[in-house]
C-alpha cells in the first residue's frame, strides 16, 4: 500500500469528534515557529498535558481553600480521595461507587493490595506474573516475596505481542496466590483480556490484580464484568493530573472485609478523630487509606478525570484506535524498509494508546527527534515509543511527526547524538 | 501573678525579631473587620498557613514546567525528592547531605523505616511506643506486629508531661527491636529528650525512630548528634507545605546500605531506566524512595521550608517559647478559675509549639471560638490544643484569642453549642 497522505491525517482531523479537545489542554507554540518545526509531543502516555482548567483550579484550592479556609477546609476534603476515586472509577472503570480510592502512589497501591492478597492467601507461595510487566511491578512483587517467604514466577511474553494466554494457562496453578499483570504492557501496548485472565485466576483460587496506568482513560475497562478483584494506575498518562499525581486503587466491594491492607494509619480508622487505642479499619474502600491524603494534587487530579469523563472513553477507544493505526500504516510504508519496524501488535484492538518501534539506535533517534522538536520515549533495550494521548494528539500530529523521524532515519541524522542512556521518562 | 494585659502582648510584637515574617503569608481579613472580631488562627500545628511565594512557585511549576516542558521537565523534577530533602535535612534537623528524602505521607514513611527496622533485628519480639503516641504512629506500630509476629509494648506516658524516662528505662530490653516515639507529643506538647532515648535503646541494642512531626520547624533538631538512627514527619504543619504535603523520612547515613524498607519501587531502583528484571536499590536515601514523586506538591514544600529556613530555627524555638509561656500565664489567670485548666508542660522548655487545656466541654468550646473567629483544635478526650506557629502567628494573637475563650467561659456561651464530636482537623 501507499502511505497515506498528510492530506489524510489533515481530513481525519477535520472529521475527529474529539478534535475540539485539544484546546482544553495547554499548548506551546513559539511565536514565529512555522509547520515544519512546531512541536510535537507523542509522549503524552509518560506524562499527559495540561488541562487548562487545573491552573485555575490549582489557584483556588490552594489561594481559597487552604490560604483562607485553612483547616476548616478539611470539612470538604476528607472525602475527596473517595469522592474523586468514584468518578474515575464509575465514569472510566466499570467500577461501582465506593471501590476506587485516590491514594499514594501506583507502587505504594500495588503494594498495599499486592500484601493484602497474599495475607488472604496465606497457604500459597506463588505470585504470578510476566517477565514484561512494567518495572516497578516487577520490584513490588519480588519485594514482597522477599518478605513473606513467596516465590514470584514469571511467565514470557511475547515483546510485540504481550501474554499469550496459553503460556498464562501453563504457568497458573493451585499454588497461586495472586496473578498480577498490566492490561496494557507499558513497552509495546498489548491489551491482555482480563476477562480470560480473572477466569483462569479464579479457577484455581487465586486472586488477581491489574496495574491499569496504560489503561485507564485510554480504552474502556469494565471492572465489575471483567471480574476483577484489584486494581491500581497511575493519573498522570492519560488522566492528564500532572507529574506525580497521586494515583487510585480499586477494590471490588465483595473483597472490602476479607482483605486487609498492611499500612495502617489514621485515615483508614473508623472514627478517625476519636483516636483511639487500637486500630479499627472503617468499612469499605476507606480502609484501603492511610495517611493523610494530598489536597493539592488530588484537585488536578480531578480536573483532568473531568476532561476524560467528558470526552467519554468509549470516543476516546475509536480515535487511539485510528491514531495508532495511522502510525502504524506510517512506520510500514516509510520507516520499516529503513532500519525501524513495527514492535507494537498490528490489531488495532489488542494495543492501547501507544506504539513501539524497534531501532538499534533508539536512544540516538530519540535524541535527534528532541532537536527536530519531537518528544518521544525510549524504551530499553532497542524501543523508541510513540504515546498517542488521544485527546492532545492530532493526526497530523502523527503524521508529522514520523515525517520527520523518517527524514532522521533517511539521512542517518542520529548518528550524531549522544548514545548512552540518561534522559529520564 | 496578675495577667499580662495587651499592652504587654502589643510590645511583644513590636520587639519580635520575626514580626516580618507574618507578612510572608497569605492572612485574610475580611473588609471593614474590626480588631475585636479579626479572625483569629490558633491551630499552625494542623495546618500551617500558606506562604505567599507558593502560589506563584505553584504556577510556574503547573503552567512553565508541566505545561510546557511537559515530560523534558523530569530531568529537573527527579532529583528534587532528595534536593528538598536535604533542604530540611541540613537547614532544619542537623542531617548531614543524603539523609533525608522527601516522599509518600508520614504514615507510609513510618511503616517503611520500622519495617526496615524490625527486618535488621529479625530475632527481638518487641517494638516499644508510649501510649499518647500518635495515632497514626500506633496504628503503623500494631500492623507491622501483626504481619510479623512481633509485639507492640506501650509506655504510658503522663497526659500532660508526656513520657517518663524512668518508665521508659523500665520497659526497655534486650527483646526490644525498635523504640518508637514523638518528639513533640500531639496532645500536650510535651518534649522527650532524644540523646537519652537514643542511648538507652542503644544500650540493648535497639533502633530508635522519631516521629518529629509537630518538631520540625518548631524547635531545634540535631539528629546527627543525638544519635537518632531513623526519624520522619509530615511537612504541613510548620514547614508550611499544605494540606497532604508529602512528608520527609531520615536515615541516619551508617545505616543505609544495611537496612531495606519494604516497597520496592522504580524510583528505589539503580540505574531506574535500564528497567532491569531484578531489583538493585540504588546506594544512600535513595533507596528508601518507592513510587514517582509528587512533584507539584514537593515545590510548595520546598517554599515553606525555605521561609522557616530563612528565619532560623533558634529564632523560631525563642519565639514558640514566649508564646507558649504567654498562653500559660492567661490560662493561669484567667482560665483556670474558670475551668480551663493547662494540660501542657509548665517549663516552655519542656513543649513544643502548642498548648493544650483540659476542659469537660472541649468540643464546645471550640465550636464557640470558631463562632468568634478563632480556629483551634479538639484533641479528645477533652483538650482545647492551642497552634501557636510562630511564624504566623503574633502575642496578641495569643492575647486576643484568649481573651475571647474567656468571655465565653464566662457567659457559659459554649452551652448552646452541638456536643458531638465531628470537626476534622
Amino acid at each position: 500500500m501507499d502511505a497515506p497522505s498528510r492530506a489524510v491525517a489533515e481530513a481525519a482531523d477535520r472529521a475527529d469528534p474529539l478534535a475540539a479537545f485539544r484546546r482544553r489542554f495547554v499548548e506551546t507554540v513559539p511565536d514565529g515557529v512555522n509547520a515544519r518545526e512546531r512541536p510535537i509531543y507523542l509522549d503524552g502516555n509518560s506524562l499527559g498535558r495540561l488541562p487548562r482548567s487545573t491552573s485555575e483550579r490549582l489557584r483556588q484550592v490552594v489561594v481559597d481553600e487552604w490560604g483562607t479556609g485553612l483547616v476548616r477546609s478539611w470539612d470538604d476534603w476528607i472525602d475527596r480521595p473517595q469522592t474523586v476515586g468514584d468518578k474515575i472509577g464509575t465514569q472510566l472503570l466499570g467500577a461501582r461507587a465506593g471501590e476506587v480510592l485516590v491514594a499514594d502512589s501506583t507502587t505504594v497501591n500495588l503494594y498495599k493490595l499486592a500484601a493484602a492478597a497474599l495475607s488472604a492467601r496465606p497457604d500459597r507461595s506463588v505470585i504470578l506474573t510476566t517477565d514484561d510487566n512494567f518495572p516497578t511491578d516487577r520490584y513490588v512483587l519480588e519485594g514482597l516475596a522477599a518478605e513473606r517467604g513467596r516465590q514470584v514466577r514469571t511467565v514470557a511474553a511475547d515483546p510485540v505481542d504481550g501474554l499469550d494466554l496459553d503460556a498464562l494457562r501453563s504457568a497458573i496453578d493451585q499454588d497461586v496466590a495472586l496473578v498480577a499483570l498490566s492490561q496494557v504492557a507499558y513497552r509495546s501496548g498489548a491489551v491482555v483480556d482480563p476477562v480470560a485472565v480473572n477466569e483462569m485466576a479464579h479457577a484455581v483460587g487465586a486472586l488477581t490484580l491489574w496495574d491499569l496506568s496504560h489503561a485507564v482513560g485510554c480504552l474502556p475497562v469494565d471492572l465489575t464484568n471483567d471480574g476483577t478483584d484489584l486494581a491500581a494506575g497511575c493519573s498522570y498518562k492519560y488522566l492528564h493530573g500532572g507529574p506525580g499525581a497521586p494515583a487510585w486503587l480499586y477494590v471490588r466491594r465483595e473483597h472490602q472485609t476479607d482483605l486487609q491492607q498492611p499500612i495502617w494509619g489514621w485515615f483508614g480508622q473508623r472514627d478517625q478523630f476519636a483516636m483511639a487505642d487500637r486500630y479499627d479499619a472503617v468499612a469499605g474502600i476507606g480502609r484501603f487509606a492511610s495517611g493523610t491524603p494530598p489536597v493539592l494534587a488530588l484537585a488536578a487530579v480531578e480536573e483532568g478525570v473531568a476532561v476524560v469523563a467528558e470526552a467519554g472513553v468509549e470516543r476516546v477507544r475509536t480515535k487511539a484506535m485510528a491514531l495508532t493505526s495511522l502510525a502504524v500504516d506510517l512506520v510500514d510504508c516509510w520507516l520499516a524498509p529503513i532500519g525501524a519496524t513495527l514492535a507494537s501488535p498490528r490489531d488495532a484492538a489488542g494495543r492501547g494508546a501507544h506504539v513501539s518501534l524497534a531501532h538499534p539506535e533508539a536512544y540516538r533517534l530519540s535524541g535527534a527527534l528532541t532537536e527536530q522538536q519531537v518528544v518521544v520515549d525510549v524504551r530499553p533495550p532497542d524501543r523508541v515509543r510513540l504515546g498517542l494521548a488521544p485527546l492532545t494528539t492530532s493526526f497530523v500530529d502523527v503524521w508529522d511527526g514520523l515525517d520527520r523521524l523518517r527524514r532522521i532515519l533517511d539521512t542517518r541524522a542520529y548518528e550524531s547524538q549522544p548514545s548512552e542512556p540518561g534522559r529520564v521518562t
